[in-house]
């Protein structure tokens, strides 16, 4: 078995290689390849990876590669963690929108639009060498924004297999397991919505309903999103336990005000937190992976991924939280949606199961966002300007079209998105 | 023939009375029944009316009544048109929700929630009264939220049959036939939406499609909502004409900033200009309608009004755009939904015409809007905190569940609508 | 204006002809021509329906051609009434079934799969000369089976206007109107389903719900369909009214056997009445339709296409049963499904009015039905052997998997069908 | 952990029992209940599971009970597995019907609509009782027609959770297991339809597609259905494996021959099987499961019952092919239809894997199939005559409404099913 990450230069990267080397006999785990377009980061971060697979006696080969060719060539998995424009971009699309007075949000908000139309030409590209070298290949996802990257792919990626995966939905459960000290495994949530737009309906701890219980509980809350208060009033109403990225629509004013009110973007932060990784990882005596790497935000990104990846290949149809087509599973969305929910997974693909209506509270949201998404990839498909400007414009953050257009525009200049009016 | 105005005290009267003088002889009118709360204005407002009537030959009785079951008793027609708390709680309402930087919006925004918190008990009272006094008529409703109010009648008015009226959709048509001088009856539109959220997407004058066309141009367009421009860029984009009153969520932070540089509400401009009308009301002279009363913003109203009696009443099959309940005519929303397109109107019902799927660009808006109807009637109905409390938070306009709450809190203080939470 | 019959040397075509001479003014119908393959009667019927027009004062020219692109070409409709191979063809088809002991059936039963296997090839070229040489005309097509053919002009019809008719939901009005001696236009009938295979849920005769008084009765049932008798505890637990085609489902044992008793098939019986009739209208003399054509079973096809025709050129969303696209009108059929239902009509297209879920008792035979025409349509366009045999082998009538491979290679055989197993 | 088996006198008893034994560990197993209503079966049945138990050491406690409160109370799963009538009422009802030339079948058929209206108020009775004093526990119904059975608690049996099971799927698995000489746990089946009407769309052995492989091959088929061959060209064009029960409908007319063929009903047949088990039940030195009960038709209950219950206790989120609530799985159904379909099966209740359109060769019946049994329920519910007219009117085995008037009349009075006209 072959497994390749794309964008292995990532700080992330040594987290996955720890859960791997844990996993590396279940999964008959052969071949490692890390691939990056950044020779520099590679070295350093697949330096770090050799030395913690040599230290656990070699259990499987690890490859760096600048060739993206070799790198997927006969792989089963291909993991895809990639940033196109780096921090730097983030950082940049980020203010464009503060300047409007407009949350930025890489991932639901106009920031994640922008990281979209930079992403998706280069994800359909390695589609098409995963068909051509790896046919049966499955691409696990990670990327940001995770649902509208999952979508691109299963619309226009030449058939490839892909879950998209978020770390969100695992942390929910580990947080309801140590407010109650069971483990993950006695919890079981309700859980429905799109990547970062999700909400747990019912919450059974050992089979009991503790639904209410947790309503204004915060554990498991990721840390990286600003605590902006929201009155229990509210919460209490809702009924649900929430998807903290849910929190930039829920009070969307205040945490305007306090992401104008801060010195540095997360886009910033991140940089030098990962300045400060890479330096720890070129210490050739570090042979495991340093503490400091929680702060990144992945909390549980390996456990989820490499469980993922052992239940495909294992084929033992078992049911992960994951981005998947909808297929009718929520009725109120189209049925080429892509949405984060219940699936099963197995060697015949991952299908939802069935979710029925959605309550109204959450139901018209959820309806919003998946509009902004589609034309999010549709944009991003043809590359067409009036597209473009609908999806900006369609999404619920974006509370002017006028805007959307000087946002766009900005975006447009800043990245060379190519955007044409047809 | 009977037809009863509930609201028949409101400076719209003279308007609706002048075509039904035109149209007495088609519709066989035998009796008008004005009915009010407020005999002050029905005696200002009927004085006129019976004047008028008697200048035209008399051609049907007139009643004032304070009685509102002898109005309602053996009616073929109820035309609902009342105002629960008058322009001095709109004007309340409006403030309230500027101060918290929302707008107000007294239909699709919060403000109309208030009025459909305040109207919905009253409309689902009168329809009590007509299932026991004159089962077999039918409520032509223009209360505004026009198409909550009617939404609340059909899942909660036992029965009664209504159709919801705006004076928009035919606005629209003038504003068109104007642009390239035919009759209305020359022009086609493709209409679609919710009331006051609706596109036209396709434009046809004597069979050709001018849809392209029309795109720029301001004709037609409602003189009482605020010109905030929009960029053509998105106009062009969008590609349909749309309902002036989505400007409210088109340009929400222009729109805010315009609405907060007034002196005066759009409830006290009208409340001024209502004075003014029964002043000259009273004058026992007059024996038209006074020219003033187009400022009102009721255009077209008698027209629509009465045409739609007609059909009904010479159940011809005739196509009116109406606001109906969804039966599955728009796929993408719930299906005892209430929307605003093109029906066929006749003594067995009115019944939508088939839309199909809507694009992503106008979807998802409508969804979140209807989402949020869909709670009000649910709210004021049960008369629940929590279910309002989500209700005003799913609102796109209300930008932050904790002003959602001070709002409603607010409302549920000045208005006394007896919340509570369960 | 110009109208084209394809079929023109048809026997019906006097009866459409004294109809467009009654409403040439409205119609402002400059030419009409008439097509045919077979010259002989184009030169009978076209001979006889010359003397009707020029008895009329040549309200309107008369062409008769052999030549279908000058027919077609600058038309504004195109009547489709075509029968490819003949009365004879039919009649083979009958028997072939009849010796499975299955019935045939020209609509919706097996012979109307033959029919439609060798009609849609024809249709379709059709339709490609008129998008190159009429390309705003509508077709208004009465070729049975009619609702497989309107299905197959609107998938695979390069986008040409295409309206279903049927003269059956008139005759239905007509036959309630005749019972409460009042005019159709005092008659509403709640109608639904697909072309044969319909119901009336609810009759309005002046308003009033005569639905339950009309259950057992048989006025307007049409003369060319066998009288078997339904119990009548069954037509009562339906409480609807029924179109009589229906009966070849409902009494599917009773109809063969009586079908097999009978010496001469339909197809013979209308071939005698043809000739018949063609030998009248060759007599230089008769300058009006003669009363034998009643019995031919089209009565009322001259009244509802021509108001068809002139309401579609008029523009004037009326209403009309005709065959449409769902579009979501059913939901319990395909978007893409055609169904006959009220539509309204104008330049703009036709558009079903809103059915929302159809009640189990009638919901489960025009599913299956569906099923089986969507199959048709894929197995005509296809020429696929296993579509084809998979379309028969749905259709209810069909009591054997075996039977149906039989009966497909039968008419695969004597029709030249040129299906291919891919 | 307490089971409850309701009809625990059934000759199947042994078998699961067996599957009990070996599975007492995992599943906690405390306490057995066997309830009946025949005390002699009881004790015969019964004291063979006796013996078996303790020949086992006694892992749980065995209890023979005549009182169904006794039995159901603080049961954690109650078993289902009821005949009302016996086979002497399946052998009268499928004489009825093959009298009147249609095939009984007791699942999909005729004879199935008559078991179900007796056995509905039974089970739901059976409900009314788990609900006071067992609320937790989940009903495991084989009690045939399953999926009708489960419908009808699932619409009407006051919230009590239900799954219901056949045997069937697991056969289907186990057949290509043979054939390829691997595990049951290699084979993947991508299997959709209702109970005894279903399709397998996809074979993945190990991964591999063996769809086309297997469709000519017959492993795998119960031995309880008469083998009528069909076409091979039908099979290959369908492309599916199919649920052998679907031969009843799709060489209807043959079956039907085959049927009136055979000296003894199948009913005749088990119960001589059944007199020949218990009278080998009744040896007071058998203490194992005898070899003849394998022809008894219900191979693999014990398997895939007990896989059920275990997983459902120990909460693992396993995947099972049962019966659930369709919930938008299938498109083409209602929401509250209940399909056989791979579901998700934990604590939080059984969710159906989302399914999709499906094609049209099988969609046609499915909804045809299912408009049957949801009028079925309605009509075993309400006692209605007109309802159960309709209900077997529309199974697509009866082939004329004045048979299946007649089939209801002799059903009514034979069994005093108490069906009133409203």
């Amino acid at each position: 078995m072959k497994i390749t990450i794309i964008g292995g230069g990532s700080t992330y990267s040594p987290e996955l290689v720890e859960g791997l080397i844990e996993q590396a006999n279940v999964l008959n785990l052969e071949e490692l390849y890390l691939y990056d377009i950044d020779e520099t980061r590679l070295n350093i971060v697949g330096g770090l990876v050799k030395r913690m697979v040599e230290a656990a006696g070699n259990p499987f080969k690890v490859q760096l590669s600048l060739n993206r060719q070799d790198a997927i060539s006969g792989a089963d998995f291909v993991l895809t963690q990639i940033r196109v424009g780096g921090q730097l971009a983030r950082h940049v699309d980020t203010k464009i929108c503060l300047a409007e007075d407009i949350i930025g949000q890489e991932t639901t908000g106009p920031v994640g639009f922008a990281k979209a139309m930079r992403t998706i030409p280069v994800i359909l590209d390695i589609c098409k060498e995963i068909k051509e070298h790896a046919p049966n290949a499955v691409i696990i996802n990670f990327t940001n924004p995770a649902g509208i990257i999952t979508e691109a792919v299963m619309k226009h990626g030449d058939g490839v297999k892909v879950v998209g995966l978020c770390n969100v939905p695992y942390g929910i459960k580990v947080g309801i397991a140590e407010e109650y000290n069971v483990t993950v495994e006695d919890v079981e949530i309700d859980y429905v919505g799109l990547n970062h737009l999700s909400w747990v309906r019912k919450i059974l701890v050992k089979g009991e309903d503790k639904t209410k219980d947790m309503i204004l509980k915060t554990s498991g809350k990721p840390a990286n999103i600003p605590q902006v208060a929201i009155n229990e009033d509210f919460q209490i109403a809702l009924g649900m336990r929430t998807n903290s990225y849910l929190d930039y629509f829920y009070v969307q004013d205040e945490m305007l005000k306090y992401l104008q009110s801060q010195e540095k973007t997360r886009a910033q932060i991140v940089s030098e937190l990962e300045a400060s990784l890479l330096e720890q990882y070129k210490d050739p005596d570090l042979k495991v992976k340093p503490q400091e790497l929680e702060k990144r935000g992945g909390a549980h990104y390996s456990t989820v991924a490499i469980s993922l990846v052992r239940d495909i290949y294992k084929d033992v149809s078992a049911t992960h939280i994951v981005n998947v087509r909808n297929d009718g599973a929520i009725m109120d969305l189209p049925f080429d949606a892509v949405i984060e929910v219940p699936a099963v997974v197995n060697s015949n693909g991952a299908k939802p199961t069935a979710i029925g209506r959605l309550a109204p509270e959450i139901r018209g949201l959820i309806q919003h966002v998946n509009a902004y998404e589609e034309l999010t990839v549709e944009a991003a498909v043809s590359r067409d300007y009036n597209k473009a400007l609908l999806a900006l414009s369609t999404n619920p953050l974006v509370t002017s079209v006028n805007k959307a257009k000087r946002i766009l525009d900005r975006f447009n200049d800043e990245h060379n998105l190519g955007l044409q009016k047809n």
